[in-house]
Parts: C-alpha cells; sequence; structure tokens
C-alpha cells in the first residue's frame, strides 16, 4: 500500500506492506483524514516530545523516523481478522477511537511504530472500537469526529452552567469545534481571538458572536465591552508558549482557563495574580469514548455546522505541501483532509 | 491606644489616637488576634506586592511603613458610631469578616493605612458584618475563625465527591485548618507534608492519617501505597516558589491542585505534563461571608478540633519576637496570638 511515511521533518510516499487484520482486528481502507495541530507538533518537535515523555518515565519509540501520522479517519471494512463478530459488513464506512487494541497492547493510532496511521491506504482497527458511520454522513464530516470529540471533552471539563461568555484564543480546528459546540449549545458571547483573516471568518460562520485579531485587539477589552460581569470561559486552543502567561494577566476574577492548546517548553505564570483572582486553570487532552460517540452522533444529526472547517484536500501525494501550508504564519488553512 | 506599628521591616509598639467610629461602626475593644501567614508575607515582601498589585491596575498605599497589622480578631463591643441599630451591646463578643465600610470605601482591616488592624488595643468594624461570639466559646477558636473561613472556601473549590484522596503540602495554619476541616467531613486519606516535626505533629492531632517529611520522602509516594487510584486533591498551602511545578510533575492524572498558598515571583509549569495528566490548578483567596459565618459556626458547635493549632500567645511588645519565631526555617510554631 502506499503511505506518507514522516522521516526527519520530511514526507516521503512509499509502497508499505498492507497491514494484516490480527485476533479482533479488521483491516480498513481509508476513506479520508485530516491533519490534526497534534500531527504539525510531532512533526516539528518530535525530539522534544519523545524527551519530555520519557522524563515522565514513559517508555516511547524515537517518532522522529518512519511513522505513518494520521488518527483522524473514516475508513471502510476491507476484512477481518480470526476472532471478530462481524456485525458490520465489509464496504461499511467506520470511526473509532484512535487506538488499536494489540495483544495486551493499547497503539496509539498514527502515533506510533508498531502499526501504521491513516495517511496511508489501509489501516487496521479494532472490532471492539468500530462505529458505524451513517450513510448520509459525508467522509469529511466523519473524518472530523476526532477533533469534535476534544471539543466536546473540553467543554464537558469546563463545567458550563449555561450562562457563560466564551473567549477562544486560536482559531485552529480544535478552536473551530469549540465555537461550533458552543454555538449548537446555545452560547450567546462568543468571542473568537486568531491573527489570521482566513480563520477569523470561519469562526465567524460557525458561530462566533465577535472576532478579534489579537495583533490589535484584545478579545478580554472585546469581552469587558460586551458582557461585563458574565461570568468567563477561556479556551485556549493556539498552543503558543506564553499565551497562558498573558491570559492570566488580563483574564477576569473566577474565569475558568481551559489549556487545549499542546505546546513545548515552559509557562511562566504569577500566582500572586491567579490567586488574586482565584482563576482556575484546566488542562484537558484527548476525550472518552462516550464523547467520541457523541461527537459522531452530533456530526451525524447535523447538529454541527462543520463544512466551514474543511478549507483543503489533497492526496497522500501533497501532505508536504499541506504541512508547509498549515505551518505558513498567514494560516489560511483550517483543517486539510487526506484522501489517499 | 497602644498599637504594634509595622515600619520598614520593623515593629515598634507606639501610642495611637484610640479611633472614633464613624456612621454604621463600631469601636471594638481587642481581645486576640492571631499572626497570619499573609502578615509575614506582607512584612517581608510588602515593597513586590505594592509592586505587583499596582501593575495589576490597583491604586494603594505604600504599605511598608506605618501599618497596623491584624485581621484575625475577636473583640468585645465598647461603643456605638451614629447610624447603627445596636442589636447587640456593649460588652458583646464580636467577629468579622476583616472589612470596614466606611463611606463609599470598602478598607481592608489590617492591610490599609486607613484603618487599623487589631495589632492593637481596639479597632473599628462595621456593625452591619459583627457575627455574634457565644458565651462558651474561647477568645483563642473564635480568633480562628478567619483561616478557618480560609479552609472553608479552599475545600468548597476543591469541589469534593466525598472518596479523594487528600494530600496537603504545607502545615502552617492554612494547612492544618484544612487539615482540621478535612477530618470533620470524615476524609480517610489525609496526607500531611512538612519539613518541620512540631508541625507534622499537630497536623497528626488535628487528623491527618498520615505525615511525610517532604526533605526525604514524596507525598505522592506515600499517597501511590496508601490510595492507588483514588481521586486525588492537593492542597499547596506552603507558598514556596517552585512547589506547585513539582506538584504538577509528580500528581497523578486528573488530580486536582487547589493553590492556597501565596508566594511571589513566577511559577515554572509544563504545560505538555499538564495536559497529558489534565490537571486542574484552582487558585483560591479568601471566602465569602457565608463561608465566614459557617467557619464560626464550626469552632461555635465544637466540630473542629483547633486548639493544637495554638502554639504560642503573646502581647503586643511580643509581636517582633513572634515574627521572628514564625519566620525561623525550623518552624516550631503554628498560630501565634496577639492579646493586646
Amino acid at each position: 500500500m502506499k503511505a506518507a511515511v514522516m522521516r526527519d521533518g520530511a514526507f516521503y510516499v512509499e509502497d508499505l506492506p498492507t497491514p494484516v487484520p490480527g485476533p479482533g482486528q479488521v483491516l480498513v481502507k481509508t476513506r479520508a483524514c485530516g491533519i490534526c495541530g497534534s500531527d504539525l507538533h510531532l512533526f516539528k518537535h518530535a525530539k522534544q516530545i519523545v524527551e519530555t515523555a520519557r522524563g515522565m518515565g514513559a517508555a516511547v519509540d524515537d517518532l522522529s523516523r518512519d511513522l505513518v501520522l494520521g488518527h483522524e479517519f473514516v475508513g471502510e471494512i476491507v476484512a477481518f481478522g480470526s476472532d471478530t463478530q462481524g456485525a458490520l459488513k465489509p464496504g461499511d464506512r467506520v470511526c473509532s477511537v484512535p487506538f488499536l487494541l494489540d495483544g495486551q497492547e493499547i497503539l496509539p493510532i498514527g502515533a506510533s511504530k508498531k502499526t501504521s496511521g491513516a495517511y496511508a491506504e489501509f489501516l487496521l482497527l479494532s472490532e471492539a472500537m468500530l462505529l458505524k458511520v451513517n450513510d448520509d454522513v459525508p467522509d469529511a464530516a466523519a473524518a472530523l469526529t476526532e477533533p469534535i470529540a476534544i471539543g466536546v471533552h473540553a467543554l464537558n471539563k469546563a463545567r458550563l452552567q449555561g450562562d457563560e461568555a466564551s473567549i477562544v484564543i486560536g482559531c485552529g480546528p480544535i478552536g473551530l469545534a469549540i465555537i461550533a459546540l458552543l454555538k449548537a449549545r446555545g452560547a450567546k458571547t462568543i468571542i473568537a481571538s486568531d491573527p489570521s483573516t482566513k480563520r477569523r471568518e470561519i469562526a465567524q460562520r460557525l458561530g462566533a458572536s465577535s472576532v478579534v485579531d489579537p495583533t490589535s485587539e484584545s478579545p478580554f477589552t472585546t469581552l469587558a465591552g460586551q458582557a461585563p460581569g458574565k461570568p468567563v470561559v477561556v479556551y485556549e486552543c493556539a498552543g503558543v508558549t506564553g499565551l497562558l502567561a498573558g491570559i492570566v494577566l488580563e483574564a477576569p476574577k473566577d474565569t475558568r482557563i481551559i489549556v487545549a492548546g499542546i505546546c513545548p517548553g515552559e509557562d511562566k505564570l504569577m500566582p500572586m495574580v491567579a490567586i488574586t483572582k482565584e482563576l482556575c486553570i484546566q488542562y484537558v487532552s484527548y476525550y472518552t469514548p462516550n464523547e467520541f460517540a457523541e461527537a459522531l452522533d452530533l456530526l451525524s444529526r447535523g447538529a454541527l455546522d462543520w463544512e466551514p472547517m474543511i478549507t483543503g484536500r489533497v492526496g497522500l501525494d501533497g501532505v508536504s505541501g499541506a504541512f508547509a501550508a498549515l505551518m505558513n504564519p498567514a494560516e489560511s488553512h483550517a483543517k486539510i483532509l487526506i484522501e489517499p
């Protein structure tokens, strides 16, 4: 099979052996796979990520070489391994949380050298974790299940009471997913902040009540004008080192800050400022299987606007160019889908 | 009246004019006043605190000169100003949240140059905020209302479900208050960490299930042995710069960290570590008036063990010595009461 292999900061389309499903596994033909911000992060910072993980005591591979990324996928069942139930049929379209049960191991799909991600024509999934995609749901929507699930999880961790004003900092796919989900919940004040004109446009189409270019105005100034005194939740979805420190300085009293943006390095926070304002910083990561299923359900029911998020589609040979476009500081893209 | 006046890092017992109660105010004779960690903090870092507050846009006085501290007090009503109701009588003992309503201003008692705190023979309180202390409640217990209220607030912010393991880092008065409150709630696993032998002893008397000397063992190691897999709440009550960074590294997944310790400077946190473990950092400060009343009620009902917290009593001329003892690294004290 063809796959886009990441090796030392570049992609190479190569022929790899088509994987063979083991017990409880199914072989799936990739129909679409999103490029995730964490893929970009791994592309840029693989060595540092591995060092940090090892520093925390985790035994991880050197992910900078010969990795097949891709964990935001929808695929079509091709073949079943042994010990499978066959409740779904070949040709059925499926999503799954990006983890493969392999004997005693749980492999992160798209972040392990022991199994390929969906930047490839085929991949292995665990039958027990498959979710069927209804016929009327486009591939592109189903491929967004994973980033939407991250948004569902972030909102659950935000413990929303229903009357909060929201500031979403960073309108990449996760920030946009959060905006769409807040809109679907009926939130009235959603202030989206991103330096990219294009991303601000998308944020507005998805339901932001105001958009702000943070290079010329603080979203907290906008907030103070629009919803003075309202409880505030800030979603940090940019993953830029130093940004959290600025939020701590600017946020009003009792603000809950949901940190979904993955950033390397250290944040230097002023505890006296945070204490005086009784801030709450909730770091979030991933989602539960139920939240993943909820995300697919929301997309299936048409409860969310998702189309504006998709800003490009490429084949495997377009992965290099797509990464270059996504890393461009002008950031005119949100989600680019790979259709192998 | 006599007062212990703080001036440029020293205390001077001086004669000040006895204050005259204005509209809505009462004159109270101080019966006991605790020395608070924040008093020590102000004593050591007054200039830096003022700079930080000014940096946040607050208009504050230069607190390093001619300040009468003291906001953990119990007193006895002596005289009423105009526009008072007189529901309580001269001789009644009272507590109050440490704020004085003065015309349009709300003055922080013990942290303002416009009104004296309780390191003095007399102070002014607002009649509207007085809480009567029952006859059978000792002065020493009533003087602990304020630090206990901080503990009540910290526990409320911790959103306890009832089955959490607790780690209390720093067994000064706030850490000890939290331990006593957790014990009163029926918490089973309360691990207290402090380098002082004396403070660990007090922690154990107040209800800690284990005590740890952090210079030789991590409380997280103790936790892993005693309550593996239990949800964890960590209370940072030491206020030492750098401590939070260590908690972020050591805490298990989903730990809620309640930061009650006031520390100057910057915390350098690793966001990737905090995200991976989905930590929640809740900074806390003060209490609500209801929480303050709840603290006095708990003390009045004998629901809390408080006596082990009191480790010394001095007159106004003993304030200098008490501060020196409390700042000694051996930290053999918890709460020292001033009885002017």
